[in-house]
């Protein structure tokens, strides 16, 4: 566990609901009163969120996934450094919006880069940092894939580098982020994402509840 | 000092004289009958070749240097682990043209990268290996400038990403490598790189000689 503030991940494919269920716990927790920074990987500082822009576009692809996890290294350096520990040193919540297991799933598990390789650029970037609290969103890729689409659709963007893998990938994506949620049980909890909205939430919300509020509240009894 | 073999690394500005020197030593070396072998950053194995072609294309530049430092460190892994250390682990001399003092002075000193950002990237890239000895090949910028750009002119290329800058960025590299000579005096020797190539090449193999191969024959006696 983190020195004083709580720092919780979502993980998951494309389109399972991270970002919504992100703002909703955000929402959530702010109503409690509590301190709550929302942040995104790639991402979170300027020179992080430039570096998004880059490995999003697909023009560091043809250098190959040892240099897309590099560059996803070192944004991840400069965000956990100047943003996430700063946030944490002071109590808050930090939420983030996909971490180290994207890295592990879109750069090891289906990337190739040896985990060995990994393991030394994860090291470099987060140190001893890990999140207290990892929820993995599961979904068959087909329906985040078809929710993904939907959603550029209505505001007419085009797929980013990641999305327009095919579907081979996106089915091994989902096989690696579980896989990772099973060598770490403490750390991770799978969610049906193929839920409504509301039910996602309200098991995300028991989830952290039990995990910090309750212990807490029981602490201080 | 490494497990078996020697390792030796080669550093100063542009048109220094490092690879002249590195070649003339290896061919003094192997005329010993000594396994040598010579590479040189970035670059070294096939994935570290392609990312150097692009660091050096400046195409990273835009990036910013914490992300060209990133990439630096992702070549730098794959040929530490690849090439470098399996020479070592056989006993071989490895001799390498520019090495992490490089990444210290261009993306750290000059390009402004935090120490400790780097500090922990250059340790992803080589964990505990530190070379045996490193050559720092010392010479007013200008002269280096004007060898490089002969060079060049001979052989009808165009300045690097690096070439390419300007007069007080090339003084601030030669302070840069005397700053961590001073800092690490038992590693790094600084040469007179202003003297002719024979000379520097004798200064070059009295240092190789009394610091591996004297202590190694006093020791087989
Ligand atoms: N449980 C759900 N049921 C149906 N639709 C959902 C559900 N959760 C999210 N959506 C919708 O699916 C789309 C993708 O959701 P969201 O952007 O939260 O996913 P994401 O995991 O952040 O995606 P990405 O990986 O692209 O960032 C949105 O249009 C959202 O409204
Ligand atoms: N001691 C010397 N005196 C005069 N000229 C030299 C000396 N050493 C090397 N040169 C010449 O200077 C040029 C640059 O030398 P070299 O390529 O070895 O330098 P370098 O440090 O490897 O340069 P770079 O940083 O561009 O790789 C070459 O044309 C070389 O022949
Ligand atoms: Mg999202
Ligand atoms: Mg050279």
């Amino acid at each position: 566990m983190t020195e004083a503030g709580r720092f919780v991940t979502f993980e998951g494919g494309e389109g399972v609901g991270k970002s919504t269920q992100l703002d909703l716990l955000a929402a959530h927790l702010r109503a409690r009163g509590l301190e709550v920074v929302t942040t995104r990987e790639p991402g979170g500082t300027p020179r992080a969120e430039a570096l998004r822009k880059v490995l999003l576009s697909g023009r560091i692809a043809p250098l190959g996934t040892l240099a897309e996890a590099a560059l996803f290294a070192a944004a991840r350096l400069d965000h956990v450094q100047n943003l996430i520990a700063p946030a944490l040193a002071r109590g808050a919540f930090v939420l983030c919006d996909r971490f180290t297991d994207s890295t592990r799933a879109y750069q090891g598990a289906r990337g190739g880069v040896a985990p060995q390789q990994l393991a030394l650029l994860e090291r470099a970037a987060v140190g001893a940092l890990r999140p207290d609290l990892t929820i993995v969103l599961d979904l068959p890729p087909g329906v985040g894939m078809n929710r993904a689409a939907e959603r550029r659709a209505a505001r007419g963007l085009r797929a980013d580098r990641f999305e327009a893998e095919d579907a081979v990938f996106h089915e091994g994506l989902r096989r690696a982020f579980l896989d990772i949620a099973e060598q770490e049980p403490e750390r991770c909890c799978v969610i049906d994402a193929g839920q409504p909205v509301d039910a996602v939430a309200r098991a995300i919300r028991q989830l952290v509840e039990a995990r910090f509020l309750d212990a807490q509240a029981a602490a201080a009894q």
